[in-house]
């Protein structure tokens, strides 16, 4: 169970490694969105993405025989990076299941981080799952899984922690806070601290077209699942379906979700670059995204930009729109 | 005359509206390197480089009828944008000559923030001094230096009281802090901060190659000029000589200067968008060049990125060398 004392207990925990991200504001975006526009840089966080703190709450919150056996995460992207960087600092052995075809600088820079990298073969069709298990159950390493847990949705959770302290020092005590969703880890902490402390804003999930699994589910009052989890460039926000722990938190205190198209991303990145001197990758640009948007009213936006790992090319791609 | 008291005044003045910028670090640079790189990411402060704090000093210190009359700046570049920016969240009128054939985005940018643009004609040979002093005298204007000006350097040091607090908090008591350096303001303000609160640091400044006007004249023990102020991309930190204020500071407190080419300081901007998320221009990512170099030693190394004002196409050629 996560509550705000979780979230306060993964913030102190935090507190000597991870970086408090600024709140970055530029009149630049205020003009084009017709309001004040307040944007949380956690791009700007150790590993380039928010990930870092649900994997350093989760891998600190362990007792020490499982820390000592080592812990297992099944990703090719943000959360990989997250556990082993942590890992990496807290001399806890990783295993990191990956795709055999995973983009070979995301392979790279996980094992840069001293995980042990085991591939699977995706197109062939072979279960990360059932390599995972054979895994834990034959070393005793913990699975740490990327939303649905409860001590990695408390150290997401100190994201919102620190916006409402932020917001607070800037004057705004009313706004919508846009944060980029996946399976809602990050949402729901979010969610949780602003309830505590900063009840004047309320979170809203952005997505992607085509893959606004919470936005719907939050409508609709259940879980549904997209239909593909491939076709957008925000690849680091395309999740199966709404997770189980995050969706009932998000059912009680997240506003409607927004959903944002790949060119709209790749604006808001291009923006990110240009005015707020922050390179966003496009998952982590979706909330900034929704945020610009013109018309949406006259008081205050907050923007969480929640990563940063894109390759040099998409960087290209998306100044080349200005 | 600019002291550590200053400094600190600057500081409390600038505690509600300056960005603290954090204190970044990858462990990719640090293999580059061969040793523990920490970077102040200053091109995260409001208008895009440390230029803002400088300029909010100066007029927040100025007496009530010389802000109700105004002040005038030269410069077409970061200073402009710090001066107006300041200027326009003080209601103090702001006047800013600049060249007529500067390009089209500065001069729209510094108009954006509510200052009064007036163009000169450089190519042909008008004097901006001229046209300053004429328009000084006439509505009783304050001429705000971009360097050598007390209270400019004193905003410009409060660089160095975060660089301080933020290298202790890192566990780092001894290294060598990297400073772009075009008059040295920003230099010999951070010397100054170094020197009363963190004196296991030492400021070093960083200039582009063929314009190491400070490394020659602490080299030599006086004032030397550059023979050209055009020829590098770092034109942020192209000046002529250095400051007849800031000089005496430099001689007492920093250590040798460094000079970085072309090329190295587009790798480290590039390095800085991968690594880092975040966009520095030419000029702002010298000191980061210069703290990338290999064998250089074994203590951590801390360099100031100190503005991020580049234009898409700069980015692009910086990312094209990855």
């Amino acid at each position: 169970m996560t509550d705000i004392a979780a979230i306060r207990a993964a913030a102190a925990r935090l507190a000597p490694v991870a970086v408090r991200t600024p709140l970055l504001e530029s009149p630049f975006l205020d003009e084009i969105a017709g309001r004040r526009v307040l944007v949380k840089a956690e791009c700007l966080q150790r590993t380039g993405s928010f990930k870092f703190r649900g994997a350093w709450s989760a891998l600190t919150a362990l007792p020490d025989d499982a820390r000592a056996r080592g812990v297992l995460a099944y990703s090719s992207g943000n959360h990989a990076q997250g556990i082993a960087c942590a890992a990496q600092m807290l001399g806890v052995p990783a295993v990191i299941v990956m795709p055999s075809d995973a983009p070979a600088l995301k392979l790279a820079n996980t094992a840069f981080y001293g995980a042990e990298v085991v591939t699977y073969d995706r197109p062939g069709g072979e279960s990360r799952e059932a390599i995972g298990e054979a895994l834990c159950a034959a070393r005793g390493l913990t699975l740490v899984r990327p939303y649905d847990e409860p001590m990695v949705i408390a150290g997401q959770g100190t994201v919102g922690l620190e916006l409402a302290a932020q917001a607070r020092e800037a004057g705004v005590t009313g706004a919508d806070v846009f944060v980029c969703c996946g399976g809602g880890g990050l949402s729901a902490g979010v969610a949780l601290a602003l309830e505590a402390e900063a009840p004047g804003l309320r979170m809203r999930p952005v997505e992607p077209e085509g893959f606004d699994d919470m936005a719907r589910s939050l409508d609709g009052g259940a879980r549904v699942a997209n239909p593909a989890l491939s076709g957008s460039i925000c690849d680091a926000i395309l999740t199966p379906s709404p997770g189980e722990i995050t969706f009932p938190i998000l059912q009680r205190l997240a506003g409607p979700g927004v959903a944002v198209s790949d060119d709209e991303a790749l604006r808001a990145m291009a923006l990110a670059m240009l005015r707020l001197k922050i390179t966003p990758e496009p998952g982590g640009a979706a909330a900034l995204a929704a945020a610009l948007r013109p018309g949406m009213g006259e008081s205050p936006v907050i923007a969480v930009v929640t990563g940063g790992n894109a390759d040099p090319a998409m960087l290209i791609r998306a100044l080349e729109t200005l």
